[in-house]
């Protein structure tokens, strides 16, 4: 199978609101009038991104949903999307699985494939995706303010938990890991959350490198501090009793692509409702004028920890 | 040093066309009232696309290139662009050269380098450009009409003289070979005869796999067929003393980057009017309403090949 019946197999779509799609020099979409165009990439490389005996299915759900995750994080609806794949070998089995992982969640958001490029070369996926905001709206990492309250979407930690395991078996019941698992596998992008987000957010991402880590993309590009309270960061039953062992994976963990976000304190009852079932949303501390993070355990104790790495906790 | 004072180092300019560039969960770029957005992503990967030992300066002019070449091939102005990189090791010396390769040409089309992703990874280059054309206008592959002249820009065949010569040593003068590896190392992407070509041309792409390979899809895409002449294809001095000898290079070579358009042949002497010194442009053939691709020797024989990989060349 050669480069071009790989993609008419398995990537081709009929599409309906692209001008050209896959099988150009380019593809050609019409910009929606009155809109700003918002445009992200990211390259997932086999072994550094994800564990190598991952399912091609979750690869496919994966490396489409943290695109899909970076346009919620801007409050922009995502529109079309480009693939490249370099691929050891043309597996039939593997691109079949992958591409039904993609799709399962592209159709999910009505958003088209219009492009990219298939290689051969050592496992990588590359994927750029574009979405639409009004003109002027968006949610920066550099506008949080002080006395803004510090939001967090969903559960923090889980996939952490499950990134663990991998390197050492955790003391943990089947049903929670598989929850991690599930977690880190198939994250949830929260699109129709940040578009909701736009007109009571000042500063948004999401977390995707872990908690602390990324709330400091936003303090440090808008100029402030925050408190934390450990034991307001929403996880689940089994992690909410083993917080002061698990600390690395709620406050370092990556790949949770839950919306981290502050927002004016009078809003807080517009954004309480937002809340779902599915994707409760958590008051975790406070933006403040200090140039200064902190983080505090249930004793009100700062927690102590290396700006970068995080690889050592240590509560005082 | 990490990805972010990579960036910084390396990769983040001021930008005036873009309003919120690299750092960000997504750029943000407001498209222009009344025209079309062009998309395309081309991945390059180390051993696969080019030469280990290629320069890492004319690494960054040409993975750029290529994709400025795409947007010539459409007719359109590429105005912002995504790098995607995965690096065996942050080595600065590599990164250095790399980004002034890569903004030498930047500038020189005043393209913005708004985002992208950079990881660990084996050395892998990943581009997305964005290029706008005023609404409905566009080179695509699949408007080709019989009776159209078949043009292509610039010389054909060097490129693909300096990657047999990797493999195999060639008999040829060295300044004839330094010529040959400057079209394989520095492509010169034909941006603005792209866009000039928007009144004139039926179908256009950019030669990047080979001359007949490329005027195939085309051909398919179009429903036509071609006769094409040997002695017709423009190329430098010494190939065209030896043209049957290096018949492989003129047809099936790639890495030219030159555009190959086909034309109604009443545009023939506007088409002529574009051509300059440094990209002289030449009718090689014409579209026939039969579906077949002819080549034809100076003999008028047909040339017999392969019509999948075209590594055995003979005449008849």
């Amino acid at each position: 199978m050669n480069e071009f019946q790989l993609i008419d197999q398995y990537f081709r779509r009929s599409t309906t609101r692209t001008l050209l799609g896959i099988g150009d020099d380019a593809a050609i979409v019409r910009p929606t009038r009155g809109y700003d165009l918002h445009i992200s990439s990211d390259m997932l490389v086999a072994g550094q991104h994800f564990f190598r005996n991952v399912s091609a299915y979750a690869l496919g759900h994966k490396s489409l949903a943290v695109n899909l995750s970076d346009m919620a994080a801007m409050g922009a609806l995502p529109r079309w999307v480009l693939l490249s794949l370099a691929l050891p070998q043309s597996l039939e089995s593997w691109l079949s699985e992958f591409s039904s992982g993609w799709f399962a969640l592209a159709d999910k958001h009505n958003i088209e494939l219009i492009g990219g490029d298939t290689t051969c070369g050592p496992l990588t996926i590359s994927v750029t995706i574009l979405g639409e905001a009004p003109v002027g709206q968006c949610l920066p990492r550099s506008k949080a303010q002080a006395e803004d309250d510090i939001w967090v979407s969903g559960q923090i930690g889980l996939a952490a938990i499950a990134v663990k395991n991998q390197t050492k078996r955790l003391d943990i019941p089947s049903e929670v890991l598989a929850e991690c698992q599930r977690k880190l596998d198939f994250p949830t992008p929260r699109v129709s959350l940040g578009m909701a987000l736009l007109p009571y957010a000042h500063a948004c991402l999401d977390v995707s490198d872990g908690l602390v880590g990324d709330l400091e993309h936003i303090l440090e590009q808008s100029g402030v501090g925050a408190n934390v309270y450990l034991s307001k960061i929403p996880t689940c039953n089994w992690l909410d009793e083993r917080r002061e062992e698990f600390m690395d994976c709620l406050l370092a963990g990556g790949d949770d692509y839950e919306l981290l976000f502050t927002a004016p304190a009078c809003y807080h009852s517009q954004i309480m409702s937002l809340a779902t079932v599915d994707c409760p949303l958590t008051c975790i501390g406070k933006v403040s004028s200090q140039h200064e993070l902190c983080v505090y355990d249930k004793h009100h104790h700062v927690i102590q920890f290396h700006r970068k790495g995080f690889d050592h906790f240590t509560a005082t």
